[in-house]
């Protein structure tokens, strides 16, 4: 059972900041060449999965995550309140549209999972219903790693409440950080708790759902030195190699 | 266990082509009505799913159908053999993109079963293989059932072996209907037995899956009278209802 309170948003006492950026920037250039042989060779794909409160850090690892990953086989969604269209449909019908193709990289900003989190703090839907979903996603999942060997990294960016007081005052009170504050991030600060066990009712959910990695994210470098050494792992686990040109063609004599 | 020997694809004596014909139309009109309502209300859906082997008469079916139906509502969507970028998905990929809106009638000609079909028949696919995708297709409609609302019928349009070689005949000789003709309907027509076992491996898989209905489709108005009942049945099953206007609001006056 995941209780969210035995993490800690900040145990940065084992790594210096200077040796953890030094680490970063290794892993994020070997993320740059597996990621082109997960391009060339189209066998398989990734997707990453974004969650955390607001202000919690999703864009800025998005921004520098994709420092590392080449635009030509990667693209990034960030998913908002439904809209009409997608209302009208179940709720992964937007999402499976926008799974990675073979070869392809998708980070997802927010994702299924918001299908979980908003009608449980808003106490919505049946918990049984939401059990029902939290299957349908699982299911989901383990299908896209089992039909098109899709690779899924979840990361949950764990912050406290207090880092989110300071962000959301950072919003509001500085002139290039405005446009990133919303009215409704004070209302999510007021039920910090509520979407703390939002997250916990959806990690405990069932042991063959596939695994979250919490990330202590109250500092910022910390959190991205350990989500591009998750990434680099992933992609080093996946065991890309370079598609090879039939030998049998020779070497043809292209003309001068 | 279902065996598609043991079912007539001919079995017209209790009714005379005169009289399925009237009650067809009678049908057709309830089920222009029930449309209307489908759409109006928006909360649940129509999916009809047509399969059968090359020549079975899916074409023929959806005209049939379609001229009691209000296209403002309803959409049909022929499966071809997938195109690279479909291939770079899992299988579902492009279907689920295509399931109706709620309020929405939608018809497939051909489906997610040629996924299964296709690699039974060419032995491309392992036997456990072919059934997880079985399993994946029956939590999708079930899915789909629960999430949104929406009604899934499936047919299997029956013919016999020589019906199939009768029409296939009929699309090489008669110049009106030389277009429809394609030289793999004369592989289909060899390999007969093998989309019968096919068939017979889908409809056997689970007993939890959505059930088909086997339709004996040697005569086309014995096919068409069957497949009219089905779907106005299952509509006055959904249960439909115009949407009210809130009476509160009174009788506003409109200037004139």
């Amino acid at each position: 059972m995941i209780q969210l309170s035995e993490y800690s948003t900040d145990p940065t006492e084992s790594i210096e900041k200077e040796e953890a950026e030094e680490i970063r920037l290794k892993d994020l250039n070997k993320i740059v060449e597996l990621q082109t042989r997960l391009f060339a060779s189209k066998k398989k794909s990734l997707l990453i999965v974004l969650q955390g409160v607001d202000a919690a850090g999703k864009d800025g690892t998005v921004k520098k995550l994709f420092a590392g990953l080449n635009p030509l086989g990667c693209t990034c969604q960030a998913w908002k309140a439904p809209t009409s269209e997608e209302l009208s449909h179940d709720f992964l019908w937007r999402i499976h549209k926008s799974v990675p193709a073979k070869g392809w990289t998708q980070i997802f900003n927010r994702s299924q999972y918001e299908d979980i989190l908003v009608p449980y703090v808003k106490g919505s839907l049946h918990k049984e219903k939401l059990h029902s979903r939290l299957d349908a996603i699982r299911f989901f999942e383990n299908f896209l790693v089992e039909e098109n060997d899709t690779q899924i990294l979840k990361f949950f960016l764990h912050i406290s409440k207090k880092e989110q007081k300071k962000r959301i005052e950072e919003r509001m009170q500085d002139p290039t950080k405005n446009w990133k504050f919303d009215p409704s991030d004070l209302e999510a600060h007021e039920k910090f708790h509520e979407y703390q066990n939002a997250y916990e009712f959806i990690f405990n959910h069932s042991k063959d759902s596939l695994p979250w990695e919490i990330i202590p994210a109250d500092k910022k470098w910390y959190r991205d030195y350990l989500i591009t050494k998750a990434v680099k792992k992933c992609l080093e686990k996946m065991d890309l190699s370079y598609p090879e040109l039939d030998s049998s063609l020779g070497l043809p004599s292209l003309s001068e």
